[in-house]
């Protein structure tokens, strides 16, 4: 029989399909093509720098760059401006100010997060480090969010590295869920609540993937999709702002390791990644505790999710882990 | 400048990414298949009703039927067995019991909704009320929920028309919390939240796609995505359940012409419908009030939503509306 698993973070149940549930080789996705290293036409590409205005910062190679930061072209939100609220009757309006920048993450035109140089994906992370607190400084935003989206599934076209990095004008009600749902833990346990998690994961050790000196990566008890996964930082630690550089040169091996994982074990999903995170100023906090999601794209939402709320997962988290442990990298 | 705006029943933001933003036509997904009106291979076409076991019930017609309802054959709940409840340290668990019926809308295999008889379309709705009302007697059923997947990319690779109700054995957050939300404006005003939202839109009139007796159909003012449509009955009610047969025949023509409206003007997008109701001894309820969602899929979600929850709307509500009214019919 399929069962209901609880996710403790987002209250969410989620359909755990056993009935209909898949094998883990069902979900390989045979996404092999055949990409340059340089492509002429593409923004992103080195030589074409004129095509995206607004470089915010660059991290310089010998002969260019590692990594470029710029402003998006047609952001979500617009850094100039102030924002006001306008309360019209039944209508709210916040003006849509507030940051979008891109992150170039490698001048190499097809490079793949699973294939960097770990040193080459430190900087990338303490570049995702640096824009995150400078975004913070500005008195607009109030919460900022960090994501990539890989291949077309996941929502993107542009094929050359990138993440993004948005800075929104308003607290998301999902991130206010959460925060809520953490106190509520915390308040009953005087413990946090990631922290209870990573204990009771570490404990069973069925969804880990990987285990390493400063992160672990598992899939959760009650995993939205196939092959969702976290990335926990041991240290317990409300913001990514207060990442430390050893805790970066950690996760660049942990975070490759575990995308390498896919590439192999899933024949290169899309996939989309974001660190969910809090205000460098809640370094204090007991309750909240930053983390990494990885979310592939290898099925389809429907109208039950749309309607509900609810997941159905067709793929069990422990045989989905059991399947990555077991990819060789 | 993008604007956020506020929906009121979720309490979500939506980025209105006016920057960035689309004409409706742009939209358009020139989707034009030739699907045969039977299909020899099809479980759901005439002749392979053994195909599709434990009929629950069927619309005669007569040489056949016109409509039949069958449990699905891969279920992601489970007719059988006990509701339990299992907490072991931080895992939750219920039994995935439940129910999961296919309703098969009509014997032709490429019969699109739009182009249903309105007659056929009210015995359609009739079934969706019968079914609706018989699985709220399931005494482990917490919430039911009717939806259809038209497309790939709204989830469904069959093509035989059909809808999907499930009754789950919790209730689902998101409907949780769309109940708190309610209950908290009816506190605030003594007035059904959707009984505001309707009489606003209808003064305000730009983003109305259709008004007839019992229903309107309209863009919600922070619509998620394009061309997300509501339609909301008129007669305040809480629950699906209560539909008259009088509205059932106004709803049969008017659902017809809201996706008449997306097949001519979109040219046959996917989409996901779903009605939100809820219990029908909810029928005293002052503050609640069901209603139908209708999601064409033309856009991909990302990181971004994934991450903070809000959504990206590159169209604009207001003018999605008048080209939706636009279309002829």
């Amino acid at each position: 029989m399929a069962e209901l698993r609880l996710n403790l973070i987002t209250r969410e149940w989620v359909i755990i399909a056993t009935e209909r549930a898949k094998s883990p080789e069902e979900f390989i996705q045979h996404n092999h093509k055949n990409i340059p290293s340089f492509l002429d036409t593409c923004p992103f590409c080195p030589g074409n720098e004129l095509r995206t205005p607004g470089e915010v910062m660059r991290v310089p190679a010998e002969n260019g760059w590692h990594i470029r930061v710029t402003q998006n072209k047609f952001p979500a939100l617009s850094s100039e401006g102030e924002k006001k609220r306008i309360n019209k009757g039944l209508r709210h309006l916040v003006t849509g100010v507030g940051r979008h920048e891109i992150i170039i993450e490698s001048p190499v035109h097809n490079m793949h997060t699973a294939f960097m140089d770990t040193d080459h994906l430190s900087l990338v992370i303490r570049t995702y480090r640096e824009r995150f607190i400078e975004l913070y400084h500005d008195r607009r935003v109030e919460y900022v969010i960090i994501f990539k989206n890989y291949g077309e599934e996941a929502g993107t076209s542009l094929v050359h590295p990138h993440s993004q990095i948005i800075g929104t004008p308003i607290m998301p009600l999902l991130v206010r869920n959460r925060i809520e749902e953490q106190i509520r833990y915390f308040d009953n346990t005087g413990q946090c609540l990631l922290c209870a998690i990573l204990d009771d994961e570490l404990t069973d050790g069925r969804r880990i993937i990987l285990n390493t000196e400063h992160f672990v990566a598992f899939i959760p008890f009650a995993a939205l999709s196939p092959f969702h996964t976290w990335i926990f930082p041991k240290r317990h630690c409300a913001s990514f702002g207060f990442i430390t550089d050893t805790e970066i040169a950690d996760l660049s091996i942990h975070f490759k390791s575990v995308l390498l994982r896919f590439f192999e074990g899933l024949e290169n999903p899309a996939f989309n990644y974001v660190i969910r995170s809090h205000h460098p100023k809640k370094i204090e906090s007991e309750y909240l505790h930053w983390y990494l999601s990885i979310v592939p794209r290898i099925t389809q939402t429907a109208g039950f999710e749309l309607g509900s709320g609810m997941y159905i997962n067709t793929a069990i988290p422990e045989k989905s882990a059991a399947f990555l442990r077991s990819v060789k990298v």
